[in-house]
Order: C-alpha cells, then structure tokens, then sequence
C-alpha cells in the first residue's frame, strides 16, 4: 500500500497530520489506565465488600497516577519539540510511529506494576530469580524494573526523534533558536541514563524506584520552568 | 525529556494543543462509560435470561446517564473558559493535565456507584462502618459519598485551572468582558460547595444525595442560559 | 462549574468545538464495537478450539457490520446536519451532548444483539413474555426489538438537534439553500416512523426486523445519491 | 437521517471531515490493541506467578508488535492518499466508512493470532482440518491465515478508496503529479497479491507467512523513500 504521492512536494510536508494521530494515540492510551481501576465486567450476583475492593486497588492508584503524570508530562514534551521542528518526512513519520507504538503500550507496564508490587511476602513463589550474591529479585521488584525499564526505551525513542528531527536542520523551522535547541538536545540525553538508573535501584528496592521514578516526573515537569520564568516578566510589566 | 523548545516565544503559546489533547481525553473517557452495560467478555454458552440482565443493569443505567450528562456539561464550561483564556504558558499545561487525570478517572467512581447502589439491605456485610451516633453507613452510601468526593476535588481543579489562568491577567484575551469574568469566578466557587453538601448528604440518604447530584448538573447545564437569551432578542431581530 | 464566558460574543459560536468531541465520541464509540468480537482477557491456558470459538461468533461479526455502518451513515448525516448549521449556541450544545450520550451507548444493544440473536430455541428459558394471543416473545425477538427501539430513540434525538438547529433559522448560515433544508427535514422525519416499524416487525420476526434494519441503512446510506449525481455532471464536464 | 445538505456545494466538500473520523478510528484501533497485553481485569487475590505471565504473553507481544506498525504503515499510506484526493463526494465517504470498518476489527484478527499461535503441538484439537493430500492444518496455521486474509481484504478496500478518488480524477486536486499517480496505482496494486500469496504460505508453514508479512511491512514502510531521497539532495544544498 505504498505510493508516492508525497514526491511532488519534495517529500516533506507539514506536521499537522502526525499530531492528530499522536494526539489520538495520546488521548486513547492515557485513558484506556483507567481499565486498571475498573471492577471485572459481568461481575457476580454480590460483588466483594466496598472496603476490601477499594484496599486491594491501593497499588492501582498509584501506578495510575505516577503513569498518567509521566505520559501527561511525555506529551507536553512531544509537543514542545513541534516547536521547533516545523516540518515532516517519511522517515520522520516512520520514526514517530515507533514512538507511538511504545506510548500505545505503558498501560501494559502499568497493569503489571499494579498486580505486582506488593508481592514481596515471605511466599516463596514471589521469588522471580536469585541473584549471585544470594539477594532474592521479588516479584515486585521485578514488576519495577520492567516499568523503568519501559521508560528507557522510551526515553531512547524519543531521543531518536529528536535527533533525526535536528541532524543538519533537517526538519526545522528558519527562525530556530540554536543555543535554545543545543540546550533541549543535553537536557534529553539524561533521560535514557536517568531511567536505567532507576532500573537498576528497582532491582534493590522498590521504593527507591518508585521514588527515583517520580522525582523524574517532577524534575520534566519543571524544568522548562526557569527559562520561562525569566521571560514572563517583561510579559507581567507589559500587562 | 524536558526542553526548552518553547522558549523562543516567551513561554506562551495558543491553545490549540490543549484543547487537541482535552477533547480527546473528554472524548474517550465519555464513551468509556458504555463498558460497565457491556455483557461480560468471552461469556458462557448460555448468556444469562435477557430479562434478569437488564434488571441487574438497572442502575447501571442511572450511573451512566448521570456521569454521561455531568462530563458533557463540564466539557461544556472547560470549553467556556477557553472563549476568555487564549493563551497557554507551561504551568497552565501542568495544571490542566492534572485536571485531566481527574477527567480520565471518572469512569471509576461511576462503576462503583453502579455497584454497589443496591447494596444496603439488611445484609450485615454491607456496612462499611457504624457512626459514632450508631448510624450504619452501608455500602451504597459509601458509593454514593464517593462519587460526590470525586466531584469536590474535580471543581477544586477546575477552580485551580481557571483561577490561575485570571490571576493578573496572566493568560486572557484583550477584549476580555471583566463583569463577566468576576460573575464566572463567583460561579465556579459554588462547585465545591455544593459537592462537599452532597458528600455530607450521601452518608445518610442515598436519594438525597442522587437528587442534589442531578439538580447541580442541571443547575450547571441551564446556568448560562439568562445572559444567552438576554443577547439572543437583538439577534432575533435581525434575522 | 457553570460560567458566562460564551456571552461577549452574544452567546453564539463557531461549531469547531462541537465537531471535535462529536468526531471524537463517533471514533470512540464505533471502535469499541470490535470489544464484542474480542476472546476474553486472561484466558485459561488452553484457548478453545478456533472453529468452534469462530462459530459462536456468527451473531457478533453481523452485529459488528450492522452497527458499523449504521453509525457510520449517520456520522456522515451528522456531518451533512453541519453543511447547514453554521453557528451554536448552549441549547444547542446540550441537545448535542444528549444525542452523543445516545450515540456513546450503541455498543451495548450491539452486544445485546449478538448475544441473544441465537436465542429462541425450544429452551424454555428463551421465552421473556407471553403476548395476550399466546405468542411467545423469545429473547431473541427481544433483543432486535431493543435493537430497533434505541434507533428510535436516535432518531428523535437527531430529529430534536435538526429541528432546533433550523427553527426561525436560528443557527443556519446566510446562504442557505431553503429548499433542500425543507426536504432535508422530510427525509428526516421517516426515521422514527421507519425504526418504530422495525421495532414492532421485530417481536414476530427476528429476520424481517434485522431485513428493515439494513434496508433502511442502505436507503439512508444512498438517499444523498440523487441529488450528487445530478450535480456532478458539470464538473466532468469541466475536467 | 438521510440529507442533502451538501448538495448546495455540488456534493462536492473538502477532506477534512474524513480525516478527523479517519485518524480518531485509526488511533483507538491502534491503541486497543494494548488490551490483549493486559492482565485479566477482576484478578483473583493472587494474580499468576510473574514470568510465567510474562513468558506466556510471548505471541502477544509479536502480534502487537507486528499489527502496530502495519496499521500505522497504512495510516501513512492513507495519508498520503489524501495528498493527491483534495476533494470528496458522498460515494467516497462511503467507501473509506467500509475501509474505517475494517480498520476497526483489526484488533479481533491480532487477538486470534496472539492466542492461537503456539497451537501446532501432537495435540489432536489443534487440528482444524485435514488437505486432501493428508497433510493437518493447525489452529496456528488457520489463524496465520485468518491474518493474512484479513489484510488481502484490507488492500482490496484500500485499492477501491483509491480507484474511486483518481477515476477520471474525480477527487484529485488541480496540481496533480500524473506520473506519480500512476506508479503509486501499480504499488498499490501489489498488495492483494502478496496478502494472497501470504495466506496460502500461512496454512503450510507459521514462519513463513510470519516473516513473509513482516517483509512487507517493512517493503510499504521503506517504499516511498528513494522518490524522497531523489528530492532531499536539493534541500540539503540549500542548507
């Protein structure tokens, strides 16, 4: 199903088609975690007592708010780098789409932290592996490491786009700020370190993952905050 | 994965990307309502007797015509509060994706009261906990509380999302109608208000609390009619 | 949450907001279809045998391509509505918002008619009532008969939005063309009549229920032809 | 609900209706495919040992994978379709609400796969049929091909939208690229081909039809970039 119809306008045209289907993706993903909270479909004649259901979910919420506050801040960064890059090419659309694939899929690490993290009992069943020096690897933790683990990933793809998205000014706009632009590229390349070091803290404790995790939710959510900051004011004394 | 993309244009951008992303969420969380109706997936041989299906159904019903309505009518004034908002900074984004989350979530609360409304007979199991007074607080009126708490922290969101977008004028258009916005302002307070009764309400009588759960979304959904037909007459004229 | 933002600019708008969460909850709603096809999640170890499983779905693939396109035609109808109405207002909004709580709700008697479709054998059990003249109502007759009887509901609903929309020209455009919009709603008016026929057709036969039902989607799936064809002629002309 | 309210402009409008309806389908379908990755929903009160749920999620994980990125190879596709159809009739509304049709169920072909995958083993059930010549077709083999078949449908619709926008270049826009229109009809008219071929390969050997359908993907995704890169020498002058 291929075609070239794009050729004759030398194959790069806009970007307002891949944020419609990224916004989509987006939308339909940070929603669909909400299926975690649900109770069963075709549930039974009595269903179990409020109190104990609304308990048993408590690992629930948590994985639905560090997740849909990270996708939430993912977003806004995805949106920031159309900022810049102001044009499109296939290559850049085939590269996106991996992206979306991998956004499309964090309600499953998600579900998998909320069934798991508090399997770490003296069970001898939620021991997943053992590692040289004797330190069991509880189901938890493990369920940690894969969601940091997922955020690796991530946080390489995204670099990926970026990075084909900057090379030689492919796809920028011509009034691009370039120091701006030097400055987002650095900022980018710590997420990939920053989330295989939460993976590895994970593999030893799962609240130092959980707590590396979300410090780096909040350090992305505030970190465009200074440069912004120092140029409200001449906007403040305007108004 | 922060950047600084934004950067060049002082920190402020339009709406658009906001209103991509909230439509969409608004959107796929209104519809997600549907699955509590939905048979269960992968059923038996023998689907259970229509007629006991649909009776079990019965305020499953009522949940989803009551959240359906609510939601439209908050998308309604989320939409309202982008005719005076026309700009959009990094910490408005923040704000309104915590607002989205909130959005995102309210398929559960509206689960639980589908389940759990009927369960307050004389079942010993179905009481959550005894008041100090000795009143038992069964579990329908415990969904019922929960569903109006939902609602208190929404319109504190929703108040947080508008207050900081009036403050100084930070991100509203320049023809702003001032009367107005003070009007909307006092208008949004009555929300968490008038929640926080109906949470009150709900400890003691599922039906009150129902009742002025409906009224409020009627009172929301008529509410800016008056200023609407005052202006409609000139426009009746004309035409 | 109510507000007075809208009244500036006289209480009326643009329809760009409306089209975007009804585009929204028409993709939503006509996606979630395919649930019903779906094996259950977290299946045994042994999925059922493929034919098998294949087979009892027979009733599920015909309500999956009934419901498609009927949604479908009437997003496009819904769509053609906006070729005409030009402007909003909050009525108008909340007409539409009801009407999308219809159109959000499809996937249940979908599922309903898939699943009791098979429904009438010799089993006692598949009797919901018995008609004064003796006639049995089997579930299966019920299930097309609630089938037909949500379209028309829709169709007064579509009918109520239409007629608000048009009523004193109240939210129609300055060119608009008088004629097709009065045979516009003449066409419009066989739907309730058509679909409370199907209802009815439906408790005696599941077969000439379900034969209506597609008829009339391919009517109103075909009725805009005429008037195109007429039109196209010139422009082939032209090219 | 039929109209002819577009009649006015000739029956004639422009696309992005379609687009908005097309890219939402598009981007549930593609984000629902997540679901056939998540744990069962109601989870007993020790969910499954980990790796084991990990490990038997293996054909999962390739059919999200692999139907991930050809759905959004053919979103790129469909877009670029709508590079040379500029404008849209009633007919073609139509035909692309089949093709959304079939974008929709694409989940259910997905969940097959991933189900039914491993299911080649001495067990007698898995065995669907029996060729003349003796040899056993496996439910692995059928649901390979029910896969395949499913995507030989796909290319049909994809090549009637097509065929019906450039015949007698009813859709096509002023400026077309008529050597390019045409090379993309014969790329396109690969597709049915292959799918074909890919289907018979499935019922003789899982692996083959895998990989033959993988190349593919990769072959439509790499297609248009020679044209593109024929174009990109130029530009890259000019920076």
């Amino acid at each position: 199903m291929s075609g070239e119809g794009g050729a004759a306008a030398g194959g790069y045209t806009g970007t307002e088609r891949i944020l419609a289907l990224s916004d989509g993706v987006f939308a339909v993903a940070i929603t669909l975690l909400v299926l975690d909270l649900l109770p069963a479909f075709g549930a039974a004649a009595r269903p179990p007592a409020l109190g104990a259901f609304l308990h048993d979910k408590l690992a629930s919420y948590l994985s639905y708010v560090l997740s849909f506050l990270t996708i939430g801040v993912i977003w806004t960064n995805h949106h920031q780098m159309f900022t810049q890059i102001k044009r499109s090419n296939h290559v850049f659309l085939l590269l996106n789409i991996v992206f979306l694939l991998w956004v499309a899929v964090l309600p499953f690490p998600a579900a998998l932290l909320a069934r798991y993290l508090g399997q770490n009992g003296p069970d001898h069943k939620d021991v997943v592996a053992t590692f040289p020096a004797g330190h069991p690897l509880f189901e938890s933790n493990a369920a940690m490491a894969i969601y940091a683990g997922t955020y690796v990933v991530g946080s390489v793809l995204f670099n990926a786009v970026w990075w084909y998205g900057i090379r030689n000014r492919r796809l920028m706009g011509d009034d691009t700020d370039h120091a701006a632009v030097r400055r987002t590229t650095w900022s980018y390349y710590v997420g990939p370190a920053a989330y295989m070091l939460d993976l590895v803290l994970s593999l030893f404790s799962v609240g130092a993952g959980l707590g590396l995790f979300l410090a780096l939710a909040i350090f992305y959510a505030l970190a465009p905050l200074p440069s912004m900051n120092r140029l409200v004011a001449p906007k403040h004394a305007r108004v």
